[in-house]
């Protein structure tokens, strides 16, 4: 028996599309439904074998399904999950991947029905591509996924959640949802926004010269990679995370304001001090 | 004949070793004399063919060289040129790969006796690995490399350097020091800046919880890579381009402040211009 007889995917891009077609190749899902704005998107997943069928309605798409996973932009969880709430099965479970948890995890558990259970998670995985054509079976293999239960989650849809992303190949790991907020400010949206910030100076000062950065090289490339993701994304993500992401952002400026004084003072051996630290937090994460 | 009869190189590690190379490679070099302070690795050199002899003397090496190409730290290039320029050959020209210009162009152009002549630059090409085991000849193909002659530069000592630096496969741009030092302080030196920050504020904002770094995905790998650059040489760099590293230290503090503000203050659609301003500028230097 399959662990999931009926699997509703609400937005089938990179990340749900990624996982129906692990669960169904290893023979974990019955039958998968596919939920999405873009018809067009969707007769692509069927036509891909990635979802046996579609619907544009949430709340139809969830009839019958005991496992509902929500791949959407993060602000659009907790409206999807008010919205179809009333239509999920006895015992069906509902979970999510977005990257901000406190504040999907608290309204989403209000939500549920009784009889119906919500599991918050995020899994640590991704590429620069989107849609389901950029979805792939092996995406989450080796990585980590963050479940976020509380004091009220239910034992047996933790479990059965769990089980179906270590079905996907991930460790994974149980955090607390403020907690999970913080350590992803800190090692990815803290990131996010040094490096918006960065491109937009350096572009900034450009205009005021004559344009530096088609003299940037390789280095330059690679370190602002992460400036070329989808804006939209990160305006959501920063708008739901915020408290975090402005303690990080405090957090940083005081260690960059640490490193201005030591350049304007001159001291070398407080630098090199400085930058030695970071050598070797950053080489024991290689 | 070769465009340089006797090459002196000082500091035979990736940069001056991969020039020896393609320059050999080329034939468009009679004989190299390697400088350095370590024995082993200029005997090293020598065992790769990479140079033909070596001596520890830098006033001994450079005679009767007519090109001398100093690879040593930034910090150390004026006064290794203030010590070895009495005893360059007449017509001699002497140029360096310093990743900072002005601090290093002025004082080396007043050292010169007369006949002799300077030339800056600085060759846009390097890898994480150093040591002339980690040199190759390819090392300057397709990257470009800055030259910085000022108004009392020699014309025919720029064509040579200019034309080593082609037929070391890079593309030469002329450049001002002052203005090489800005554009460097605000694609190179600023981004280190930015990541030791980084990846010390994380890590310091670790100590406090448990350890953050831990959960960090590809992610945040690859954009603190360049935390794990030498400590030392970014010490020097920092230095000797204080003034143009702390003018884009404020230039990206303004942005980041502007940032931030945007987050505490909930502007979604202010937030997305930022990020689209940001990727757009950043998509057109893939």
């Amino acid at each position: 028996m399959p662990l999931i007889n009926r699997l509703a995917i609400i937005g089938v891009g990179l990340i749900g599309g990624s996982l129906a077609r692990v669960l169904r190749e290893k023979g974990d899902v019955g039958e998968i439904v596919g939920i999405g704005r873009g018809e067009a998107n969707l007769k692509l997943a069927v036509e891909l074998g990635v979802i046996d069928r579609y619907t544009i309605d949430p709340c139809e798409g969830v009839g019958g399904a005991d496992l509902v996973f929500l791949a959407t932009p993060v602000c659009s969880i907790a409206s999807l999950v008010e919205l179809l709430a009333q239509f999920l099965a006895p015992g069906a479970i509902v979970t999510d991947g977005g990257s901000v948890k406190e504040g999907i995890v608290s309204p989403c558990e209000r939500l549920m029905p009784p009889g119906r259970y919500f599991v918050g998670g995020h899994p640590i995985a991704g590429t620069e591509h989107s849609g389901v054509e950029a979805s792939f079976a092996t995406l989450y293999e080796g990585r980590r996924c963050i479940l976020t239960p509380t004091g009220s989650t239910d034992g047996a849809a933790l479990g059965k959640v769990q089980k179906m992303w270590e079905i996907a190949g991930s460790e994974v790991i149980l955090m607390d949802p403020v907690k999970h907020d913080r350590v992803v400010a800190a090692i990815s949206h803290l990131p996010h926004m040094v490096a918006y910030s960065l491109v937009n100076a350096v572009e900034g000062y450009d205009r005021s010269d004559d344009s530096i950065l088609r003299y940037s090289a390789g280095g330059f490339r690679d370190f602002t990679r992460i400036a070329s993701s989808d804006p939209a994304m990160w305006r959501d993500i920063a708008l739901m995370n915020r408290d975090a992401v402005l303690e990080m952002m405090d957090h940083f400026d005081r260690y960059f304001a640490r490193l201005r004084s030591l350049v304007e003072n001159r001291d070398g051996a407080g630098m090199e001090r400085f930058f030695e630290e970071s050598k070797r937090s950053r080489d024991a994460i290689l």
